[in-house]
C-alpha cells in the first residue's frame, strides 16, 4: 500500500521507538496533558469522552448485576488505614499525607485514599446488622492517589481515575462467586468492547493485593510484547470484616463475620487500547468506545449540493451512531490525517461525482480499505462495517497474542526466550516464591498469573525442576 | 386529614424542630451517613441515585450547549494557588495541605483543590494560541475540599461533590453572556426539575467569589424561611488570564487576554430539595430526580392473581418510568411509610378486589390524595399524575416564597421584620458595604442578591436613607 501523504505532524513509528510513539499519540490525539503536579495528568475532552463511554457501559452492567453507586470520602484517618495490617504495609510507602488545614496542624494525619477498602469496611460495620442486610454491592467512580516515583500517561500516575467495587456477603462461596463474576465482566468487556484478548487467572502470593486472600487479574499483551495488568478482582475472605469488626446476625441467629470482595478498572485501559490497536497513523479506536464512530468529510466546500447532502447524511446517521461532520475550512487531506490520528473507525468522503452516482466513499480506519457505498443503504453499510471492524480488530490482536505466546520447558530455554522474544512465556511452576524471584532476577520478567485455563507443558518446575503445581504466564510488565 | 398510622420510626415534626427534622430525614431516608473524618460525608445509594439523576440532566444540557467534560488533577501546588491574589486570599484559610508522601517531606506543599480555577487557567495557558482555539468550554464533575469548622449533611461539608464549569472567550461580551446563560440553565433546572422557585441576581461586592469581577447567584427559600445559595456563576473579566498569562492571537493578529467564567452546582441542591418539599412523613421528591417514580405494592402476597397482576403492571410501566415493585414480606403498612419516607411520587396499591374491578389505588406523595384508576389507562394516568405533582409542588413552593417575602421601607421596619418574620426581606440599598455590614450586625441577615427583576420600593437606602442604587434581597443564610 502506498503510504498516504501526511499533512498532520508526523509521529514516531511504533517499530522504531514504541515508547516515544506512545507519548506522541497521547499528546497529538489530545487525550491528555501534563499538569503542574509531577505525575498527575489532565484528561482532555477527547480522552475523557472515551472514558465516559467506558463508564457508561460498565456502569450499566454493574447496575444490571445489582450494584449501587455511592460516594465515599476522599480522606482516610491514619488510624483507620492501619486497621488491616497487610493492607497498610502495602500502601503506607505511597500515600499522600495531609498534616495541615488552613494554618492549623491536624491532631491526626489524614491520607488521600490510595484505595477505599478501609472506608467501605468502616461504613459496612455501621450499617450491617442482619443477614437480611446482605449482600451489600457497592461501587464508586472516583480517583485515588498513590505516590509513584515514575509516571506514564494512563499507565502509571499519582492520581488514578477508576471505579472500585466493594461488596460483602453472607457466605464465602457467594463472595468467591462475586469475585469471579466481576472478573468475567472485565474479561467480556475487554473482548467485546475494547476488542482486546486477555489471559485471566490468579495472581501469585507475591503479586496479590495487600490484604487479599486471592487476587484475580486480567492480563493483556501490548504491541511491543509487554504485559499490562488491566483489571483486578480480589477475594478478602473475612480478613477485613475481622479487622473492621463487621458482624451480622446470621440465619441461625449467631453473630458472624461476612465475606468481602473488591474489584477495579482504571483509565489505564485507555493505555491498553492505544498500545494494542494503535498504528503509525495514530489511534485506532474500538467502535463501542470511540467518541466519534463516523466522520463525514465533504471533499469540496464550494458545491452547495455536496454540503446539503453531507448534512442530510449527518442527520440520518446521527440517529444510530456517534457522527461528526467536519465542514471546517481545513483541507480534506488535513482532515483525513486528523481523524486517523484520533482513531475514528469510519470516514465517509463525499464529492460532487459521488453524489451524482448516489454513493460515497467509506474508508475503514483499521485496515485503510476504501469502498464505494450507496447512499440509499448507508445506515446498513455503516452498521455492517463497524461490526467487521470489531471482528478484524479483535482477530488482529488475538493473532498477535497467540503468535507471541511462547512455551519454556527448561531454564535455559526460558532465559533465551525472555532475552530474544517479546511476549508471554508459559511455563510450569512449583508454586515457590523463590523460583518466582529467581526468574524475575535472571530474566527480568514477572509472574503475570496462574491462568484459569491450565495446560500441562511438563511435570516439573521450569526453574527448580521440582514437581510443578501449575502452568503460569510470565511477561515483562508496564 | 386523619394522620396515617406510622409503622416506620417517627421523625421529628418540621414545625417543632426544623434542624432535627432535617437530620432525621437524611438519616432515615438513607441519603447519607457520617464518615470517620469530621465533616466528610458518605453519600449512600439512595442519595447518590438522586445525584446521578441531577447529573444526567445537567450534563446533557451542558453538552448540548457545547461544553466538554475533562478531568483536572486533584492537587494544586502552593505557588499555583497563589497566582491570583484575591483568589488565594479567599481560599488560603480553608485548604487542606499535603506536606508528606510516604515517608518523604515534599519540597513544596500541595493543596487539595478547593475549586479549580488555577488548574484550568494553567492548562488554558498551555493550549490556547489563537482566536480559533476559543471559546474553550470545559466542565468537570468531581469533589473539592474546604476545611469548614461546622458541617451539615449536603449543606456544608469538608468535601463537596459538585460540577464546575470553566470557560474562556474571545470577548468580554461573550464571556458575560456565558455567565448569564449558565445561570439561566440553573434557574430553569430549579424551576422545571427541582420544582424550586428561585431569586436570581448579582452578589454584592462583599459576597462575591474570590477573584471574580461579578458573581451571579440562585437563591432559594427553605421551609423554615432561611435562604440557601444554591448555584453560582462568575464572570472573571481578564483577571485570571492576566494572572496566568493566558494569551491568544486575535483576529487582528494582536496578542490579547481572553475573558473567563466559571459556574458550579453542588450536592447542596439535595439539601434544598429536602428543605423545600419535605414534610413530616419524610422526603417528597420531584419526579424528574426521584430514583423511584412509582412504587407498586401488592396488598396481599397470598393471592397469585394479585402477584401476577403486579408483575404485569411493573413490566408495562417500566418502559416509561422508574418503577419498583416491593413484594418483600414486610406488611403493606410498613411499605407505605417506607416509600413515603423516601419521597416516591406515586404509590400504586393492588388488592384482589381492585383487580376484580380492573383498577388499582393511586396515592400521590405530595398531597396524600388517593384515587382509583383503571388498569387499562394506567400509563396515561401515571404520566398525568406526575405532571400534576410537578405543578402542585412548584406552586406550593412558589406560594410560600411569595407569602414569605417582605418589604422593608425603613430601618425600624427592617429590624422588626427580621426579628418577627422568617423569609426574604426586600429593601432599597445605596450600594455601600457599610450599610450591608450594619444590617448584618443589627438584623443578622446577609445580602442575598441584587435581583435581575428590579422594583422601586422607595428612593432611599433602607439603612442610611441616602439615595438608593437598587432593590436587594436580604435573608438569614444556611
Amino acid at each position: 500500500m502506498v503510504k498516504q501523504e501526511k499533512l498532520v505532524e508526523e509521529i514516531t513509528s511504533r517499530d522504531v521507538d514504541f515508547s516515544k510513539w506512545y507519548t506522541d499519540i497521547v499528546k497529538k490525539a489530545k487525550l491528555m496533558d501534563y499538569s503542574s503536579v509531577k505525575g498527575c495528568m489532565i484528561i482532555r475532552p477527547y480522552g475523557f469522552a472515551i472514558w465516559e463511554n467506558i463508564q457508561k457501559f460498565l456502569d450499566k452492567t454493574f447496575k444490571y448485576l445489582g450494584h449501587e453507586n455511592v460516594a465515599m470520602p476522599l480522606l482516610i484517618p491514619e488510624s483507620l488505614l492501619q486497621k488491616e495490617k497487610d493492607h497498610i504495609k502495602g500502601f503506607a510507602p505511597e500515600v499522600a499525607w495531609i498534616t495541615e488545614c488552613g494554618s492549623e496542624k491536624l491532631p491526626e494525619r489524614l491520607c488521600i485514599r490510595p484505595t477505599s477498602e478501609t472506608l467501605f469496611c468502616s461504613h459496612y460495620s455501621q450499617i450491617i446488622e442482619s443477614y437480611r442486610d446482605l449482600p451489600k454491592l457497592y461501587n464508586q467512580w472516583c480517583s485515588v492517589v498513590r505516590w509513584e516515583k515514575t509516571s506514564r500517561p494512563f499507565l502509571r500516575s499519582v492520581e488514578i481515575f477508576w471505579q472500585e467495587g466493594h461488596t460483602v456477603h453472607e457466605t464465602a462461596q457467594e463472595a468467591v462467586e462475586e469475585t469471579k463474576k466481576m472478573l468475567d465482566v472485565y474479561v467480556n468487556f475487554f473482548k467485546n468492547q475494547l476488542l482486546i484478548p486477555v489471559i485471566s487467572g490468579e495472581k501469585s502470593e507475591k503479586e496479590k493485593f495487600s490484604g487479599a486472600k486471592n487476587t484475580y487479574t486480567v492480563e493483556a499483551l501490548m504491541y511491543d510484547g509487554k504485559a499490562l495488568q488491566s483489571a483486578t478482582s480480589h477475594y478478602f475472605s473475612d480478613n477485613f470484616s475481622k479487622a473492621f469488626n463487621i458482624t451480622f446476625r446470621d440465619r441461625k441467629n449467631k453473630i458472624s463475620y461476612p465475606f468481602g470482595t473488591s474489584w477495579g478498572l482504571a483509565t489505564r485501559v485507555i493505555g491498553a487500547v492505544i498500545m494494542v490497536h494503535g498504528d503509525d497513523n495514530g489511534l485506532v479506536l474500538p467502535p463501542d468506545i470511540s467518541p466519534i464512530q463516523v466522520i463525514i468529510i465533504p471533499i469540496t466546500l464550494k458545491n452547495d449540493f455536496v454540503i446539503k447532502k453531507t448534512y442530510e447524511i449527518f442527520g440520518i446517521l446521527s440517529l444510530n451512531f456517534r457522527v461528526k461532520l467536519d465542514d471546517s475550512k481545513r483541507s480534506p487531506g488535513w482532515k483525513f490525517s486528523e481523524y486517523e490520528m484520533k482513531g475514528v473507525p469510519i470516514r465517509l468522503e463525499l464529492g460532487p461525482k459521488d453524489i451524482e452516482k448516489n454513493q460515497c466513499v467509506l474508508v475503514r480506519r483499521d485496515n485503510q480499505k476504501k469502498v464505494f457505498v450507496s447512499i440509499e443503504n448507508l445506515k446498513k453499510s455503516v452498521l455492517n462495517t463497524l461490526n467487521d471492524i470489531k471482528k478484524n480488530m479483535y482477530e488482529t490482536a488475538n493473532n498477535r497474542l497467540r503468535s507471541r505466546t511462547y512455551e519454556a520447558t527448561d531454564l535455559q530455554n526460558f532465559l533465551d526466550l525472555s532475552k530474544n522474544k517479546q511476549g508471554f512465556i508459559k511455563a510450569m511452576w512449583c508454586g515457590d516464591v523463590a523460583c518466582e524471584n529467581k526468574l524475575k532476577e535472571l530474566a527480568l520478567v514477572s509472574l503475570r498469573c496462574i491462568p484459569f485455563n491450565q495446560e500441562r507443558i511438563s511435570e516439573n518446575c521450569v526453574c527448580c525442576k521440582k514437581k510443578a503445581e501449575s502452568m503460569v504466564y510470565f511477561g515483562k510488565s508496564y
